[in-house]
């Protein structure tokens, strides 16, 4: 295999393993985790789901605290986890040390200003390399779901909008919805993407779900006491840009509930099995 | 309530709460988290599980990564899991900064040589003082279930055999089981405990079951890939001292497994359908 494993560790009967890589996209380092469920020893070929974490996340959040391989053992679902971003010493970050820019907020789209032009680009990484070289390497289909959370809920609500075929299901927990719009994503944009907002409308899902060509059924769940929810997620643009353009959207705001991972444990078999469904596992 | 509110965190219907209090076991401010069932607002009273953690975690471990709080809210079950050593600046830890003594490693003991003696009774915080705070605080009964990973695998099973009546079911993950005769407890209870030998009997669950007034059946995990198994958990010395008592043990060698939560995650269900069963929720 063209990555050397990091560790490999028993789970629900499957085994969850961490893998790092040199990406030529990213023209760095990258880690990764895959859980492969029982089901992966038995021959065929499995569905992928592949999860992306939200701002300061790495490839091991979700593994250790969503509590998902319980269900993908159950479902026969492959789970992939990619880091958030480049890394590394050669990576630029946030010049001023924050954590909502650069190093783990990569924001899964391709930069086009200097310095980041060169290293961020997530989306590619995403969409093409990683898939290309977990199906290359694991016992996997192409039948391909994509999830995440936050910053990667709303990445994972671009590129299924993005690269119409290439995933077969979609959904987001507390999705950053419309980035053009809220504080971090318009940080990140006009950094990543420069200051001409023209240009940051291919990468907003509230934009770009006026125009998708497949109309993929999208399940997002949000808290509403998420403490971010009217600053930063906005969901309800998502959900009138999805109405007027009759693109399949099920927002469920479940009451109580706020940003953290205790939330995604609680409704991650929900969308599991609507990945799964999609998939047919 | 006697005691300061940390957090407030929904999860499967129910509440995890962090709370920080003065323990006068201790000596020192502690934390722990419970987390409150659904069941906990339709006016009874639940039975608690008690977790305790091993080297190096806090409160917060177990309620991240073991998905309990799925289960528990099912059964109507109350979890409650305290810090695994006092803390603080004031209270003395290992001298040379070691992770296996001293703050995170209290071992559930009380100890009686100095300097530790006057602040090192987790013993009695966990059986006496935490219970009864929980007790006066919450909506639950005086049935109460005890279990724990590793060194807090130990220590579940110490409290229980010492403290025949208080606890109606007992289960341990991957417990140093045996701790007399391994390096972790030897460094522990020399220091502790002091360098007389037999004086570490008591504190040694192996050593106790021989006398064990009251036989709960006891349910230990144990990963068979463990790094640990062999020179520190031992829990073949356990079988044979219950088999020669007499006491219920079932211990079940789990293919492929290790000493993370991972493993703990896998098996966590079946551990809490035993406490329920016996707890009668």
């Amino acid at each position: 295999m063209p990555f050397e494993n990091l560790s490999c560790q028993k789970s629900f009967g499957g085994w969850l393993k961490r893998y790092r890589h040199r990406s030529r996209t990213l023209d760095c380092d990258m880690t990764f985790a895959v859980y492969l469920p029982p089901q992966a020893e038995l021959g065929g070929r499995l569905p992928v789901l592949y999860w992306l974490s939200g701002l300061t996340c790495t490839d091991e959040n979700f593994m250790q605290k969503a509590g998902a391989q319980r269900v993908a053992a159950e479902l026969g679902l492959v789970l992939v986890a990619p880091d958030t971003s480049p890394r590394g010493p050669d990576v630029p970050g946030d010049p001023d040390g924050a954590w909502d820019f650069g190093h783990g907020a990569g924001f899964y789209l391709n930069a086009t200003q200097a310095p980041w032009a060169r290293q961020y680009r997530m989306h590619d990484y995403v969409v093409e390399e990683l898939p290309a070289l977990v199906e290359a390497s694991f016992p996997v289909s192409d039948a391909r779901g994509i999830s995440g959370h936050s910053m990667g809920g709303h990445g994972a609500l671009v590129c299924a909008l993005r690269n119409p075929g290439r995933y077969r299901s979609v959904s987001a927990f507390a999705p950053i919805a419309n980035p053009m719009n809220c504080p971090w994503g318009e940080k990140a944009f006009s950094r990543y993407l420069g200051e001409e907002r023209t240009r940051w409308r291919e990468w907003d899902a509230t934009m770009l779900i006026a125009d998708a060509q497949e109309k993929l059924p999208i399940l997002v769940d949000q808290g509403d006491r998420d403490d971010f929810l009217n600053t930063q997620l906005k969901p309800e643009a998502l959900e009138t840009a999805a109405r007027a353009a009759g693109h399949p959207l099920t927002l469920r705001l479940q009451p109580g509930y706020d940003h953290s991972y205790y939330f995604i444990a609680s409704f991650i078999e929900d969308h599991l099995r609507h990945h799964a469904a999609a998939l047919g596992t």
